[in-house]
């Protein structure tokens, strides 16, 4: 049966050491939850900490890829894909997601979040200015989750997949 | 020698009469300026109308199309370049543009607006709200001009290309 | 670890019931000898055959699907990858692939073959006609296998990783 | 009124003097027809010489560039597209142009000739190999037209373009 797969979108060579860390708690309850990890892919930021906390909690991690430059993958994405597309790949990690999260906010986060609310997916924001978190209010409020912290992002998590029948 | 292109971007079927009054006038004044408008393409809203006013100012008009559907894209786009890759062509539209106008906001032109910044583009936010005003500063403010008109918006583009050679 | 992706391609709706069946086999031993299969992920011909013999072999399955519609999406996929990028996804399915197998030929395949010679990946051509094989010969010998049975392309598979250190 | 796009693909690095010479003499003939010369963009090969072609010609060139380093781009390109997304912009390159025509053949070629036929476009072969004939009439016989000079393949988009009504 097709897997569930949590996207989780945040800044990468601008990422701030505590969402770092919350990156990487939040992998790992992913994990535990039984989902997949998807992610931007690169060996930066909240793309490398997530996929590595996923795999401490013995989950699959998926990374889409911006180039072909191997060098540049996260040594702990399981599944690689690679789009050579740069930054127009942001928009199939969020279609590819059934839910996403920001983890942390950054110019390509900020693409991801508009993407995901142009597709009609739930955006659950973590670690999110006020400034950010009024804008996309604005532009896509009836989608938007804001948490405080990675356990409070799995169990929204839990409540949008019962409601889209994803359990 | 390679032609000037300003890009527009703004709201679609969502667009408000303002916006779409804004548009037009603001592709016509691109194109009495000399430069290529560039849009997504589609036959409805800001696209429609920016792609409209530059065709009567005489000027040419590329349109950047998500789908292989002719009948969606407007009439008034001289130049289809058909992507059928949906939201991901947004990076496209403001890869090609020596600068980026928002004319309105929406979940599509946020996007878009953080694919520009994000490439290290210039982007002229027109008729935009407090609110998107304050996040993107928050992301990109050394790549921001707010206007308040399209004439307003003409002029800071003279300054910006004359400020990258491009005039 | 990055897991091993063996990439097939091969028709859809046109597919016959001898490449339909080959590529059932093909997914049974793919999974057998641990790799991940990668497809265009449709349920159609080829891209459905070959998830559900991976699925038999108890192997993990990746479909890079061109639409976003589900309804299209092989029930034998375990990750959807959505890219809503029609064909241009095909550049996708190879650049994510440690080798690309052909199991019959078609319009999308042969783009397949094509973007993957160009890519520089090698290709093992299954159930291909003389005409396939004397054109990709003539710009791709250095990286072309033919084989005439699916346990011959995994035996190819199974050089060609080791020649590049992926065993 | 949406205009005349005829899409001209060929090798770059690996072009024959031949193949530039023929190039160059077709994007020519297709300014002279009053046609815009769309191409892959990039400084080498058949794309380089068309575009010097159609410039001679009076015409308009668009280039639908794999990536965004400038240096890298034609300086007879009037509109640069910049996709960023490598291989997998041919796909826009065919689905952009009324007309396709194949001037030489090669990996990247190869792969545009086929995107042509899956999209049911109109394909012209010119300089083309015995073997790469031969094959692409198997997979796409009904959308193939062989020709031997630039001035037969003018002709032939001519007849093309009148049977859809695009003259």
């Amino acid at each position: 049966m097709k897997k569930i797969i949590i996207g989780v979108m945040g800044p990468g060579d601008e990422a701030t050491a505590e969402e770092i860390q919350l990156a990487e708690k939040l992998g790992f309850l992913l994990a535990q939850a039984g989902w997949v990890t998807l992610s931007g892919g690169r060996n930066a930021g909240v793309m490398d900490a997530v996929n590595r906390g996923a795999q401490k909690g013995g989950g699959l991690t998926v990374g889409i890829l911006p180039t072909t430059e191997a060098s540049k993958t996260s040594v702990h994405v399981d599944l690689a894909i690679v789009t050579d597309m740069g930054s127009a790949r942001n928009n199939i990690n969020v279609l590819s997601s059934d839910v996403v999260i920001a983890c942390g906010m950054g110019r390509g986060t900020a693409a991801e979040v508009a993407l995901a609310l142009k597709a009609g997916k739930h955006v659950i924001l973590l670690a999110c200015s006020d400034n950010a978190h009024a804008f996309f209010k604005e532009i896509g409020d009836e989608l938007l989750t804001l948490v405080k912290s990675p356990q409070e992002a799995i169990e929204s998590c839990r409540v949008l997949l019962a409601s889209k029948g994803r359990s």
